[in-house]
């Protein structure tokens, strides 16, 4: 099997061409399998080969779909979460934090057909568990179980999707959410739109100004496979079908539904007339004065429940945000009301485009949970932080950022002068200055300040033998490199007093 | 089986007392078998009986040793996160974050008898994942992975360990750990000391000042054994052994030594003569004196590294609050040099003792993941927060304390004034302000300044008709309940005047 000439990666790439020339060809399955099974072969002796090159270690990587996140992203995102929590607060909301897994039976029947993304946990034992899939669920879980009627929280927190990834558009297996969702009894509308708010206000303050929050209701959706006489059993997977309107063209989705969903092909085209309008509140009044659409009370409810959402809108300062899409549906079965997707627009297409925030009214979830099935009805929305940190880590990419935000270091001009650093080290410390040295026992001058000028340090210390002898050491200040003498005694002062200053 | 005159519960526990006695008198195994059946057959009742009462539904709970925090419990946890990272900070560490969860493979044989605690996700098709027992050995992936030579890093994150949970004594199997570490070539004990202090700040910041950190160093325990003539096959097992001191007496730990592990008794004794002593400096000076113990010349090495701990610790101003102790083991595989165990001392017994913070020296970690096994010598402390935090809420269980941060409440004084209430958030949004009106669209007056008072709201604005109609609001102090009107279109200025002087 093995050719001599080439080497196994060679070998595996070329096996690769031959099997996706098969698929694409759509060869038969004996001679697809046939050659999968050699480029297996491959690449199974690869992996052998690697182990005995290193030494029988695995291949040293993050699971599938998760990375790990340096000093410089962790600056990135704290950043980005300090902004999103500001506004989280505005809004006067509070936070909570569940636990990453939940028992799987909390999880189960929630997501529809996402259901099967679900990361489980092993048997071993007692529980049956499973990883969070949103912040929602368990958001909901916490309520009944807690009683709690009213409520406005924010959490911040991983959530894990066994999707395939797609890491360079900041698609995850593990990711984060910042979901911000009101509970409680409200009149209509009042919380649903404060929420777009919300959205709009961080994307805002993260300086992606050029987005659309696209709306849409569970009810005119339901009204209108009602009026174009959709069997209710077929709701859901006709919605579904609808849903991929935003990747797939009109006559993909309508073949769905027909030929594999077996909708009669004049109620498809029915819903095609409607599905593919979007617009303002101008839509809206149109739909109102559609007869047909309105022989459905659950579409009549939907539009006014719009109406009502667009002047709350305005008044709120986001009308020229949002944008009413019949197409819009969401997977999720928990939604009740209005549903929201944000999307970015404009964007680089390198950084690609997509739903960057989600959520929508959920009255009846809470009650699934509650031994008397007492509703809480709710309202949130979920940022997805992930893309926004790819487009932030990629506008960053040549700015110089500190990563660590010591003060002061402590260097040494000479030998044998450790432990005075390590006693001036702990007099900053006391007072609360975050201050570093080096780790050697006797280092070099120019390397200590060297990692000055690197780190960005502002200022650096400099004691010598004969300076501590005489009660002085030197104060630099690394940018300018000046250097003034300081009493000993007065360090702790001067230090307090310079770095109350602003830092220039 | 059902006994009609007693309920379910207390036929439970009845059944359990029968079983509990038999275990104690050490019946004969078919008899507790038959015992154990019968209880079990009971709890299986139970169950169905609760499934019918909740309508099918599961127990709502959340995994067992998991917890939710609640908006009380965030704020507390947030302020001692805060105090931590500031402490990282004036050390002048960065930041970085891993996954949840990791191959497999990267936490297999890191852990010794503890690798049975380590949950493992299910086997859903491709990778086998692990969630993480720690942050340690992750973060030696890292550096791997990444080729860091030298990093000084902290990492806050939850791990998991399928351990038995004591919740009250906060002990979880979802925990936090705070992690500090120092990566890379060093002199001697410097970094090492420099954990120590970084402990001890953090416990007095967070007012935990009454603790103890134990040390020992492993060169000194394998020194120790080979010193008495236990074979190094035997190391480990002993050390595990040893390691059981702090819960077991001496007695106990030198019967499993000999009847468990096959240890010829008199050099169990020999260990014993070691093991029990404790002390500071001096006692390594005394040990440094016992040819015995110095004929390993591992033993010298370890005691020599101590000798500069305690000169060191002195300069760093932690020496007072260390204490040598001859039976510390922690039985994590990966320590190679100094290791540490923070315990709280006259504590409250109700929160229960043990150790809070505990680490050590690894050099050889990062070498088990790199190709060419290139080791980076690191030391690190890991504070465990959970039992922090259950002394913190119980200490502030009276105390008010606000989780939200809302500056100003929109209210008004009569019927259709929502839109008003609505423009002025939306001006206050606008320029920052924390801001929350009432969700229904005409709450009463009384309800709204309730709420103010209750949240600890420092501004009412409240409107009215008439007052709108001459251009005016009325702004409340709610504390002192001192009213003054306010032109309508200074409102802005006048709030961000008050906010920026300190609420009282």
């Amino acid at each position: 099997m093995a050719d001599a000439g080439k080497s196994i990666a060679d070998q595996i790439k070329e096996q690769g061409e031959i099997v996706r020339k098969l698929k694409a060809e759509k060869a038969g399955i004996d001679k697809i399998t046939e050659e999968v099974s050699k480029l297996l072969a491959l690449k199974a002796q690869q992996g052998t080969d690697k182990d005995e090159k290193a030494g029988g270690k695995f291949v040293l990587k993050t699971a599938k779909g998760t990375r790990d996140f340096n000093p410089r992203q962790m600056v990135i995102r704290q950043q980005a979460f300090d902004k999103i929590i500001a506004c989280f607060k505005r809004h006067g909301a509070e936070t909570l934090d569940t636990p990453v897994f939940e028992l799987k039976e909390v999880l189960t029947g929630k997501y529809g057909e996402d259901s099967k993304l679900i990361y489980d946990l092993a048997d071993q034992g007692g529980e049956l568990l499973s990883l969070r899939y949103d912040l929602t669920v368990p958001f909901a879980r916490f309520l009944a179980m807690n009683k709690v009627g009213s409520i406005k929280r924010y959490q911040l927190g991983k959530v894990y999707r066994r999707d395939n990834p797609a890491m360079t558009k900041g698609r995850f297996r593990e990711f984060f959410q910042c979901d911000f969702d009101i509970a409680g009894p409200t009149d209509p509308m009042i919380p649903d739109v404060e929420c777009v708010r919300v959205v709009t206000e961080i994307l805002d303050s993260l300086d992606l100004s050029e987005h659309v929050v696209k709306i849409n209701h569970r009810k005119i959706l339901d009204g209108l496979f009602e009026a174009c006489g959709v069997p209710e059993t077929q709701f859901r997977a006709i919605c579904s079908s609808v849903d991929k309107l935003d990747k797939s063209p009109w006559e993909d989705v309508r073949r769905e539904m027909t030929d594999e969903k077996g909708l009669d092909p004049e109620k498809a085209d029915q819903i095609g007339q409607y599905v593919l309008r979007s617009g303002q509140d101008d839509l809206v009044e149109q739909l109102l004065a559609d007869t047909k659409l309105c022989s459905s009370k659950s579409a009549v409810e939907g539009l006014e429940a719009l109406k009502l959402f667009f002047r709350y809108a305005e008044l709120y300062g986001v009308k020229k945000r949002v944008k009413f899409d019949m197409s819009l549906a969401r997977g999720l079965d928990y939604y009740t009301g209005i549903i929201y997707e944000a999307v970015l627009t404009n964007q680089n297409p390198e950084e690609g485009v997509g739903s960057i925030a989600g959520g929508g009214r959920y009255d009846n979830l809470v009650a699934l949970f509650d031994p008397k099935a007492k509703a809480v009805p709710c309202v949130g929305v979920s940022i997805g932080i992930e893309r926004i940190l790819a487009i932030l880590e990629n506008r960053e990419v040549n700015l110089k950022m500190r990563t660590v935000e010591t003060q002061v270091y402590v260097a040494a001009a000479q030998k044998n002068l450790l432990e005075d650093r390590m006693k001036i080290c702990t007099e900053l410390w006391d007072i609360g200055i975050k201050t570093e040295m080096s780790y050697k026992a006797n280092p070099k001058l120019l390397g200590q300040l060297q990692t000055c000028e690197e780190q960005g340090i502002p200022w650096a210390i400099i004691i010598g033998q004969s300076e501590l002898e005489k009660g002085v050491v030197k104060l630099r200040h690394v940018v300018s490199r000046h250097e003034e003498e300081i009493e000993r005694t007065k360090l702790a002062d001067v230090l307090k007093e310079k770095l109350s200053a602003p830092v220039f």
